[in-house]
């Protein structure tokens, strides 16, 4: 039985992985910490685990959980897990880190898109940036997982065999992406109030977005290049899922040809053809959030528009699932030699 | 392994109950029927079962199915198992009917408020109506269980512990329920329609609802004798969930006295402790919908208002779970022998 | 022209009034009050008014305010007016309190549900209650007119023509309420989040809900008697509306007859025939809140239940518009005798 | 008194027209067509407009109706007007068309993307397109307006000034738009539903959406060359409101360089300046729905991204209003001389 420890477990990615990990046979939560609610009881806050759940909310005391637990999740605000991770720490405890302070291997680039100085970069080549479906072997072995962002994994895992094996031109790559309100977080902000977020539709982050330089930099490796994208998210009534919609140019072949739609469908079932989590819809059949919600996979499909040379690409997940909580149990299951889908094999619910 | 059959597996109940049986370890999904969807891919109409369910949905073809699987749950329109139902066919299957066909024992009362002829009367008698945590013992060893509908297995269970010990002047009861939009069902009508339903609530077959005389029939064997409610059904902007207001005098007692809170209280606990799906808040916590969502608890409290010697009682659950889906499948474990919560263990998904 | 300032313009009910007022054409705006956003265009905090109000923000001097409008609306918490009111700035200028601070005449009533001192009860008494179907006249000569509330509004115009007839017992009366979920204002709470609104429905404030005693005094003023209700309050995830369902026994008349459906309906005609701002709805058409979401209507109806003896009432409005800012223009309205109408003649929007 | 009769009054872009008419002190309705409501009171089908509007629903007898009506508003399907359209009813009255049969001058192309034949194409050269910001004076001379789409609208006012000054290489203009559900129509099909649409985001019509060849042949008109965009339409789980968020390439000037982020914004301000309806927003701030719905405004802004040389630029409407019936309405009142904005200053609706 694993210990599994989860500091930041009344945000709504913490609670999510909490709900997670109260239904995987092969794991103890062994605390719930959170500094907003000390010592009241964790279903008081989360009411929908009362009877499930039995512990109180637990202060952030990172020595002493290292001491007990296998595992430690951090779903915390940027900078946190920087601010305190040592050495003797990951001798003691696994970690998987849900917020980005060690998805970005250029200090300086999270220092400029994150505004924060990191307190620990020292950590940062070690860790392993834990999407499953591009780094399984390398997470298996490690120690520090930098679990994705929500829209990058979205976005990464709907462009990247295009990228890779370069069927797209990446400088053109544009990402338009939308999200459920719970990306947003549990913080009171009168701009997240539901008379607020209802009835509208709004982009933010414009050309700022904190996820853009974590997706250039993993679907640059992909390319064997850097490139710039433009990524705009854009804040959705609904409570959860992501969808993205990403636009390119083809690239032209040596022989000045484009690839074929049969070609391209053939390159994702290549890369996705073996993994679960990962369902390459059928032809004319366009990725919803709806039918991911609740669940683990991230849906994806792509169109060829041949009257303008661009291939639209298309993905959706459950940010809180797939795009965090859900993706660090399929983490923690790489970790600890564990079928990779333990605990994450619930369908999506609907309606 | 349970060979499960499900006509009218395209509806929304008929759905949930596709996806629970998915995840249930005990039972093999052999049929799925749908009319309107003969030989289309199931996972074609709820595209969230992509890649989970892989066969083409069937005719109904009842003599056929009877003879291939354990049990037959039918999430069909009112009316249509009655019309078909055979004594050779409960020789052969066991039958979980999530229509009202078998609920109401009285045949009159039945016709009256559903407003058809009932087309097998004989099989009235026999078929237990299918509330497990009243009738668990009868349903154990039953051939032929009546599914309770949505609004009733939320409003008996909120009140019944009183009615039953007599708490209540049954004839003051006055309950007034609010449902999510699911409830409504699948087919393509104009008041259900996105923009008919957001930004709107109204009441609807108020002192006409068909599910008045199942509530007032279980109640009445609780209170021991028959009484009228007055029930209000309405239409909330959600996808799942139904809330239950309940108000109804308290019964003075022979001394003049009226029970106390706490006496109340103890009254839930004695009929609801032992019972895993039936949550009983603390004191001042009142049910809400969204603690509910996804799983097949009910949650109930109540508050006596001394002021006007009133208890209010209120009861939440999700419709197509507690209230249809879960329900049958909590019925089938019963008819079969497994643990009663085999299946149904999954935690509510919030937010 | 009227100078009107607005005491607390940025909650919802504030900004409401300052967009009905902006369509007044006998009204200039001299006044935005807000200590939250001080020197702030006003604009820049309801960017639907852009390019329409100019001005910025101000702070609360009621002193300056006072000298210089015709009218003060004070859309404040709870408790502002009272603890400002003066002598002096009456008879500066008119006051409409969206508050509650003078709605209700017993002072001890007022301090017990709202749990707060009130700093200046000697204008209890002048205060007009400010329902203008009820007390057109007395408005007329008012100085000081105490808004109604919202859940009150909706609650009394749907029962007061039968308590006021004596065709329903007032002791039997319950208010089952919804509201939208601007009625819980724009401060920066985790419970009104949109992700803890959407997809939920919820009781609050059961037995306890301040608008109680403002109903029952009403009512009893046309019961001619003191009593007592429930109300129950709920919150609904969407953003405007006010749905009321009101449950009473009907009161036996002399010779033990119960009224009828067309003699109510002719005590319905009665009151209310005449007012532009009430609508009686056909029989068997019930309220719901989207037919009047935008406007200044309260739509109405009943249905008489003879298997219970009970009738059925049902009323719907715009909580901020009849149910706030709508009706302080109203009382606006008669305040300077212009038309009672004026600037509120805009239909319903749907969808 | 302007005689205005509606064909396909009970669709939502027709009772919206209906709806904006009643408020227009210039203008009588004298029929509201509705084939499906034959005879039904208007007020019994938008109820919303009960005690306002008084007629029934009428036939669609274009022979009487252009006798009687100095303004005919056809919001019909695809191919009515173009059916039935013969010269003496463009000399017995105006016609607003809200459908697509006159906006595509070519009509190869109109039946390409409609797939249906036209049916009257010697109408199609005199029609005006009715983008008023566009073609004000055309269309005040104008016996047959095509009023916009309503993505186009959006698309095309947000663009325009850009593509008109060169300031974008047009060929790289791709639009990733977002609607409310109100754009699908009232007719009851599935996907609309309110459980289908709800916590769902999804693409739909992708890369053969027929509102593209519309934006391209007007940009293209401005661009003074043909060229060709994607264009992704999404539904939004909301009623009303369009989100354009628009992405291109900025052209480089002869010397190399790319104008600036001011120079661009002068742009803007030179196009919009003196336009009502169209609010270019401050620096900054950018367009969400929720401050336009409910008005005939259209809110712009636009951001430079240096990393990537692409503008990103961003519209907002109510694609009720602007995006259909205001707009109607703004030319209706140019076909007649009056004020462009007569009837159409209502502020937007929030929350």
């Amino acid at each position: 039985m694993i210990k599994a420890g989860i500091i930041g477990a009344t945000g709504y990615a913490g609670a999510e992985l909490a709900r997670i990990l109260y239904g995987h046979k092969g794991v103890e939560i062994i605390w719930l910490g959170s500094r907003s609610y000390i010592d009241k009881p964790y279903a008081s806050i989360y009411q929908n685990m009362f009877e499930l759940i039995e512990g109180d909310c637990l202060d952030d005391r990172m020595d002493e959980l290292v001491g007990r637990a296998d595992v430690v999740f951090t779903a915390t605000p940027q900078g946190f897990l920087a601010s305190v991770m040592k050495e003797e720490y990951l001798r003691q405890a696994k970690f998987v880190d849900l917020s980005a302070d060690y998805r970005i291997k250029d200090v300086r680039v999270y220092e400029q898109w994150y505004q924060i100085e990191h307190k620990s970069p020292q950590f940062i080549e070690e860790a392993v940036y834990g999407l499953c479906e591009v780094n399984r072997e390398k997470i298996k072995a490690a120690r520090l997982v930098a679990n994705p962002g929500c829209y990058t994994t979205c976005s990464i895992l709907t462009a990247y065999p295009l990228v890779k094996e370069g069927i797209i031109d990446p400088d053109t790559l544009i990402i338009d992406a939308k999200s459920g309100t719970s990306g947003a977080g549990r913080g009171a902000k009168v701009n997240n109030l539901f008379c607020e977020v209802n009835e509208n539709i709004k982009a933010y982050g414009v050309a700022t977005h904190r996820h853009t330089p974590e997706i250039e930099e993993q679907l640059g490796y992909a390319a064997g290049k850097p490139f710039r994208i433009n990524f705009t998210p854009h804040l959705v009534p609904m409570n959860r899922g992501i969808l993205v919609t990403a636009y390119a140019s083809l690239a032209r072949r040596a022989d000045g040809s484009f690839p074929s739609e049969s070609e391209i469908r053939a390159v994702y079932e290549t890369y996705y053809g073996g993994e679960k989590f990962v369902r390459v819809l059928k032809p004319g059949v366009f990725p919803e959030t709806r039918w991911v919600e609740g669940s683990n996979f991230v849906d994806i499909n792509f169109l060829v528009d041949e009257r303008t040379g661009r291939v639209i690409m298309m993905g959706a997940l459950d940010n809180l699932i797939k795009g965090a909580a859900g993706a660090a149990v399929q983490n923690m299951n790489l970790l600890f030699g564990l079928p990779e889908t333990e605990g994450l094999e619930f369908a999506p619910l609907f309606p």
